[in-house]
């Protein structure tokens, strides 16, 4: 993990005297640093001296330091200002709101606003259908959080989770032509925020719930999809039950197993842990026992808990009652919503020929795929450093394209499966193998083959 | 009032049969039904026949109807399809949120969302003063509204106010460069209102209240006043004051009279009037006197209400008592932000010489500007067919760029004062005259010097 990476990218402003090796020399002494140059611009030049901006990956935010430590080390260099890349693409924000309409004449201003916009109004007070025709409410989701769960970072609240949120807006209107606004909320009360999603919810064609806490996620979208009449989706359950799906349908055809036969260990019962074993389910398979931090879930051990007694109620028929490592013993598949390093390659070596690994938690995955890829078949992470990245992004965009193209009112387990096999198909019998299960996040057929899905079934349906 | 306008601009598609004269027969026909041709656009064209557009501008949504009729009624003629522009345009909605960063590469997702987000997302945990430099926060402001008071049409409810907020939010951007977003409650709640306001606020540097009928709109304005850190604004109130005293001050100068010396009678005591006789007073108004329904507001009648207490005890120091009619006689200028036709052009004649008659009601203004000026020296609307609109497009946007630029907190009087002398200095002591005392919309000067003297008074003001 200690390899330069483009999320440190710096750029160093570097005053040095004019040679015939000055720009050589500094480049030097950041590559001997450990560091990846990705370029070089002349800022200024004089007849003694040059300003130079030199752009290069990090490992981390304390390497950049000792980068400028070893230019500095240099005869006649000196970095006269450091500036982070990551920092400044995130200047001002990441998204805008802009006009689709000219505004620049009063034929324009009497059309879009007063007083031509009063007979639009009255339209839509008359038959509340047109809003979906007649305003943003057609093309636009709401991206919910209370910042309780904000990537693997926590609690961090609603302010500091807005970066993430606007990339996710960001994201859904590169990959779905969708509009995405940032909802981030100064309240962490369950019936609080199902009353401001409601209250807000004219605006929007549907709901995208995004890093809120287990369990207050779960009865939070339960409510919203009951009382709202436009679809609600928790992405941290849904969109990840739906990729690793894909992925798993895939890993099979790779190791020539049947879903509805393979032993499938899921370690994590929280949102997505919950959401892969529905989903799973509803694809076929028959034969999966999940861990929580104290072990297997089994019908030996009671629950208040309803999403632990759906889980104890649907999997683990044999009531095996042991440890993760125990439990791996043997299994075809494991999938990891849970926390890293929690197992090695050892463990892994313990499961099945043509073992199926995907080791998700992030940043820092279940076991380190490295040593997994050892014994197992196929080895699938969430990080984008290693092959067959699982990541959201191939899912929410043409879901969310789907259901606002058909006006649909609510998302069904159809959808998100329909959806799933969307994306597992887009890789051709051709293009299959164990580092190349799932397509990459900048393939745009994905969207479009996911939108289709979810249209289709969105239309014929139940 | 009869007049085609832009608001009501319809294309026909009509089939003729192929003759020299077929186009200008059809035109001469749309002429003829009172409707204004815009232009004549060919669809298709074959040996025997054309199928042709004609856009033009109709009286009101009936007139459309009696067009099609008479070009119907012409021989080989015939309207197949009718549209209507301004349904056209809002068709979709009138704004979108789109990237400001590229998202074409892995370096550029590894910067703008995860893992390279997390690090700004930290930042912000830790120094939450830097969302605004580092989150859309800096730019965006809320246009908030409950759907109770939009324009004239009363309470239609969120949905149906929609279009207007979206047409709000596409000036904002025209105009200031603010982002804003329309955020539409079902709710009238006045609590539940201030509460969502309260949670939705970390993603916003400003909140622009949007019709919502008096008196919820006072206590949920002063409520989020005194409990956001953010300037909330009531539109309906403080801009359409900004821009009455900028037209006043101007319209002073035309007839060499002084706002502290001068009789004023201001009709209607909702939001608006509340604000104009509140800016009014601060920048140096003596003698106002305001009505009501049941005519001036006096100390000898006792009120529960605590705006039209303050009323009773900043004006009419001389305890007039009597209707607006009578009030009217001899004062200098009339303010009306009331009801359509509630007073004559004898009315007007009643007043002293040099009347200056500000008829803002909306669409029909309080006497026909027409009859006012038989005897008024200047008159104003708050419509764009006559000469002297009142729009409060000339404030609002000027008015957030400033308050974003500084991130300011709070909205003072002195902020509005100044935005309003900005507004009337636009105009030039060569282009004053009794027909051009404010500048028109579409004058970008003005969002510049708005924002210029709000910047100044936030950096420089208590």
């Amino acid at each position: 993990m200690s390899q330069p990476s483009p999320s440190y990218t710096i750029t160093l402003r570097v005053e040095v005297a004019a040679s015939q090796r000055a720009t050589s020399t500094v480049v030097n002494a950041v590559t001997d640093a450990g560091a990846e140059v990705m370029g070089v611009d002349i800022a200024h030049s004089t007849s003694h001296g040059l300003v130079m901006d030199i752009t290069c990956d990090t490992v981390d935010a304390g390497h950049g330091e000792r980068v400028v430590d070893a230019i500095n080390a240099l005869e006649g260099a000196h970095v006269l200002k450091m500036s982070d890349s990551t920092f400044l693409m995130h200047l001002g924000g990441k998204i805008e709101v802009t006009a689709k309409v000219p505004l620049k004449t009063r034929r324009d201003l009497s059309r879009a606003y007063t007083p031509g916009v009063a007979r639009v109004c009255l339209a839509i007070a008359e038959h509340p259908e047109d809003a979906r025709r007649l305003t943003i409410k057609r093309n636009t989701v709401a991206v919910v959080t209370d910042g309780t769960a904000v990537l693997g970072l926590g609690d961090i609240g609603p302010a500091a989770a807005l970066p993430v949120m606007e990339g996710k807006a960001a994201l859904f209107k590169e990959f779905g032509g969708v509009d995405a606004w940032p909802v981030c909320l100064d309240t962490k009360d369950t019936e609080e925020i199902i009353r401001i999603v409601k209250a807000i919810a004219p605006v929007y064609g549907g709901v995208n719930l995004e890093d809120i806490s287990a369990p207050r996620c779960f009865e939070i979208e339960a409510r919203l999809r009951e009382e709202l009449d436009i679809p609600v989706f928790h992405d941290d359950q849904h969109g990840t039950a739906i990729v690793v799906l894909a992925a798993l349908i895939n890993a099979l055809k790779v190791v020539g197993k049947k879903l509805d036969e393979v032993r499938i260990v899921v370690s994590g019962v929280g949102a997505a842990g919950n959401a892969i074993i529905r989903l799973l389910t509803a694809q076929g398979a028959r034969y999966i026992v999940a861990f929580g931090r104290e072990g297997a879930l089994h019908a030996g051990e009671p629950t208040d808990d309803p999403h632990r007694g759906w889980i104890v109620a649907n999997t683990n028929a044999g009531g095996f009652a042991g440890s993760l490592q125990e439990g791996l013993k043997g299994a075809d598949v494991f999938i990891g919503v849970s926390a890293g390093d929690i197992l090695t390659g050892e463990d892994v070596a313990q499961m099945a020929d043509g073992a199926i690994v995907f080791a998700l938690a992030n940043p820092t995955p279940e076991v380190d795929p490295r040593a997994a890829a050892q014994t197992a078949a196929v080895v699938a992470t969430g990080r984008s450093d290693h092959p067959n990245q699982i990541n959201n992004v191939l899912a929410f965009p043409g879901l969310f394209r789907g259901l606002l193209d058909t006006g649909a009112t609510d998302i069904t387990t159809e959808m998100l499966r329909v959806a799933a096999v969307a994306i597992a198909d887009v890789v051709s019998p051709e293009e299959l193998n164990s580092a190349y299960i799932i397509p990459g996040v900048f393939d745009h057929r994905v969207a479009e083959a996911v939108a289709d899905a979810v249209r289709e079934q969105a239309r014929t349906g139940s």
